[in-house]
């Protein structure tokens, strides 16, 4: 095994960072890896923006849910699906593209885009030995983070993503099995053999819990996800991608 | 700069393999690598399938659009968004989660999730010294895709990956300049500055083109993006994926 494997297989959230700020050079080294990612049909749907100001960070933390490492980081990036250029190209270009930046597959191939991005940003800073953590709690909120970050319809932001370097360390979450996960030229979705495997799983999940905690906690994974699940969040979503244009058609 | 940066950067789409295969070692390890990236609330939303079966492997590159790369490969990978273990969870636990499930934002947390995971499987296999490629192509089609692969509902085929020993190795592609992507604090929106930029990426992209095929082809991006998008393409996924309960509420 490889060390960029090992890295890749060490991947745990960071949310405490020191005041340390990431360099102009090493925000661009990282917005240069995730450029190198691929992009379906060369489209590069998705813009990246830095935050520096403060007053914009406090901001951001109250919106994603009063979050401290979203002020408190060494750099705080937002990962947004953009196909905004793609419409001035097609008005400066004769060309007839709104169907196509309307429709679900262009909205699914900017997520997708910006997604494999963001990924190849957080492969690079954990090769240079800084931590981060995602912050989908942008998404509580998505109308007024536009506003605050002044995006233009077709532009949303999908999520945050912390930077920084490390103060306290967590630990490396237990996945489900490989076998659930990874199959091989069909699907089985027997529920029995679904429960069987999870149920594997909710052992894996509550003993880490239990060493994590010193028993305080010993929670199993599909108690947890049928908990997050009950709870109807940011049911807005559907209104608010088709009024910013996409996901429409 | 690190190597690991060092290979992202130097990533470039490989689309002939040599007929060695990986081994079952090597595809555990890239599973794993998958399975190791963040996940929107630990909700691992993805499936990932291996095709090994040359008869599936032949209707997958029929209906991706005849690429060979889709049959001759290392090993094929399928990436899917898939919420149908969330759903039998909710049976079992008694959560009220078909809301969630059948949300636009649990839409996007699945390809989020999917897009994170295949990333790694990208990064993994390239420290490797394994070559990749994406077939968006499979989406052509996902109906006939979900047939051959037995994907019930709440599981949609995203993208699939070629993975193998490269034959060929093509040149790295320019990307958007970096001012261009990647903004401060807020985003500028102003046409003339995004024209202006495009206009500079235009010349860029025209002189990789020249210098790739000695002069035969000088494509302007903004062109390019402008043909591609007035094509109406897979404009059934807003159905299929509302069919497939994903992306309704």
């Amino acid at each position: 095994m490889n060390k960029t494997i090992e890295k890749l297989l060490s991947h745990h959230s960071v949310r405490k960072f020191t005041e340390k700020k990431l360099t102009t050079e090493q925000i661009h080294t990282l917005v240069k890896s995730a450029q190198a990612a691929s992009t379906s049909s060369y489209i590069q749907a998705y813009t990246i923006l830095g935050i520096k100001d403060i007053e914009k960070k406090k901001r951001l933390s109250e919106l994603a849910g009063n979050q401290p490492y979203v002020i408190n980081n060494g750099h705080f990036f937002v990962f947004c699906a953009d196909l905004y250029r793609h419409e001035i190209i097609g008005e400066n270009e004769d060309g007839d593209v709104i169907d196509s930046l309307e429709s679900t597959e262009k909205f699914m191939v900017a997520v997708i885009d910006a997604a494999l991005a963001a990924q190849n940003t957080v492969v690079a800073a954990e090769s240079m030995g800084l931590g981060i953590c995602y912050i989908g709690g942008i998404r509580n909120n998505l109308e007024a983070v536009s506003d605050l970050l002044e995006l233009p319809d077709r532009v949303i932001p999908l999520f945050g993503l912390a930077v920084g370097y490390p103060e306290e360390e967590t630990g490396v979450k237990p996945r489900l099995p490989l076998h659930h996960i990874y199959q091989e030229d069909r699907y089985n979705s027997d529920p029995g053999r679904i429960m069987s495997d999870l149920e594997e799983y909710n052992k894996t999940v509550s003993s880490y819990y239990e060493a994590r905690t010193n028993g305080k906690r010993n929670d199993r994974w599909t108690s947890q996800m049928a908990a997050m699940l009950s709870n109807k969040k940011r049911m807005y979503m559907k209104d608010y991608v088709e009024k910013k244009k996409f996901n429409k058609k």
